[in-house]
């Protein structure tokens, strides 16, 4: 949004944010083209979008659209019968909104994780503490706890039933529980949608973005029960999503093979990505089906290493030695990680 | 979103909002098709927009990507020197999100107007206010005023030198000014972003749904000055829209030659609608040249009679005698609302 600035700043911008390859470019003008982006955590081989008539542009999407689209996540996601899905156009949207809708207050959020959560918490005025583990339900600490499971970007988990236990003590109060499963498509095992009930104050996040690799739609859904399903209803409106969005969101999230199909390419592309980056020295940290962290010898700058070869990596301002690395998309990008993995000094 | 509800629901949810060509599909199963949409306001022929790549949609939009489409609408509607303008997925979201951001309080609306600013604002449970005019500054009656201009569905407008006087005596004091432009691309000359300074505290809503008619991309723009252009920056984050709908919002705003032809085609077909409805025995209150506002005699249900040759106008529920028509697309359209005009009773 404000390129100007970017292009004046360093090289630690790039570990604020992923996704930033026009940034990268203009910070490594010299780096082979065409950049491949590893930095985001995204599925790099998208569901494949057909070709949308330019005409769904013009009109609104009707509710039957918008339904249908919902009925399409509940198919794929679970719903709990107690539990209302809302589009919402991103996920990343919705968790920013988050404070502004339940109000600031005390807020706990299991770190480390990435900075969306804080920062939006933050902004609204709220007392932000970072916790480790799960807090003990019986302290009347936070108002509201923010989890994201599986987390990016250690891929630290917690299993369903520890949290199906965990939140209705925590909510019973009238406390929120906010659970941001935007990763939680390639580890539908943790998800709390497929839970009967989904305990009231509990706030669930999933997204388009990531699995599908359709960051570019902005699509994601809330999932949350009375009252707060009606107060997300009423802020987004009745056109929470563009038309064409709407519509290939139904599409992706009803086509089971492909999805079944690409959870098994990803977990074999993750195993191929450890073995490559694990035989480079590099030290596994954890991560999910989609990306992998990894940590490097203290003060090498392993983003700079790849950058030069035209890869970009997800460093961390708040862990020097940290980087995440996504799952290349096709060979060629393999053999170019393999490449530079090879100039990593011993 | 409840299309189960609303099947089950009469004629009067049409008097609600516009665009909902499903119920009305529902409600007159005998209606001739395809349906003719005059409810929503929208440029029924709208900007051409070009095949997008499939691939849009997977990577998230870059920030140059977003800093080109914020210069095509400075270039558009102007850009006063201390204002910002801020991409947000829909101008609808973005009024509906101004009391959460500015904090809800006491606002005045002015009044009649669409009913979309009041909802927002009562929802974030602010003390609503209705007048008919613009209130005298000097008086402290509210944080915030909401005007719509031109205004919808009427078509008051309030002379850009009027506000422009009014503006700065009222933001003078901390109190927020909201100018919803939503169809003001007809109407130029009305525009507050014109102007070389945009008093600190104004908020101008704009909308690329109206007079592109592209409602379908979900794509508006909050325009503000210091410190709230910073609060809209960082709650809607560095993707406030889709790829694609990025890219085409850009390429619309500089189509200075359509932007220009269209203006000229609107005016024409506005002037033909007035004389086919007040021909017909309708009474002209008002509008712009995307619609026009009429008012039928007492207890006819003109919405009823149209509905039943296959065209959806606007009803308004607190204003049963008035209807909004917006313009058909083509001369099949044209020649079908003329021939439903024909039989409306004398």
């Amino acid at each position: 949004m404000r390129l100007g600035d970017e292009i004046g700043q360093t090289a630690a911008d790039l570990r604020i944010h992923g996704g930033r390859i026009d940034v990268a470019a203009l910070l490594y003008p010299a780096a082979p083209r065409p950049w491949i982006d590893l930095s985001t955590g995204i599925n790099p081989v998208a569901w494949p979008v057909p070709p949308i008539p330019p005409a769904r542009y013009q009109r609104l999407p009707l509710a039957r659209d918008i339904a249908d689209m919902i009925e399409a996540a509940a198919a794929a996601y679970g719903r709990p019968a107690n539990a209302a899905i809302l589009p919402v156009p991103g996920s990343e949207l919705a968790l920013r909104l988050l404070p502004r809708l339940l109000g600031a207050g005390r807020v706990g959020i299991l770190t480390p994780t990435y900075g969306s959560h804080q920062a939006a918490w933050r902004d609204a005025g709220a007392e932000v503490h970072e916790r480790a583990a799960l807090p003990d339900p019986a302290r009347r600490e936070f108002d509201t706890l923010v989890v994201v499971n599986p987390n990016n970007p250690d891929g630290r988990v917690l299993p369903r039933a520890e949290l199906a236990a965990f939140a209705p003590a925590w909510t019973a109060t009238g406390r929120r529980l906010i659970v941001d499963e935007a990763f939680a498509d390639v580890r539908a095992d943790l998800s709390m949608l497929a839970l009967p009930e989904l305990p009231a104050g509990t706030v669930v996040l999933r997204s388009l973005g990531k699995f599908f690799g359709l960051a570019g739609l902005r699509v994601g859904f809330v999932v949350a029960t009375e009252p707060d399903a009606s107060a997300w209803r009423r802020l987004f409106g009745d056109w929470p999503v563009s038309g064409p969005s709407c519509e290939i969101a139904a599409l992706a999230l009803r086509d089971t093979a492909w999805i079944a199909a690409t959870r098994l390419r990803l977990a074999a592309d993750r195993t191929r990505l450890d073995a490559m980056l694990g035989g480079a020295g590099l030290k596994l940290m954890g991560g999910t089906d989609l990306f992998g962290l990894f940590e490097a010898k203290d003060g090498f700058d392993l983003l700079g290493h790849f950058a030069r070869a035209g890869i970009l990596v997800r460093g961390f301002a708040a862990a020097p030695t940290h980087y995440r690395f996504g799952l290349p998309a096709d060979e060629a990008a393999w053999r170019r990680l393999e490449a530079a993995c090879d100039t990593l000094p011993a």
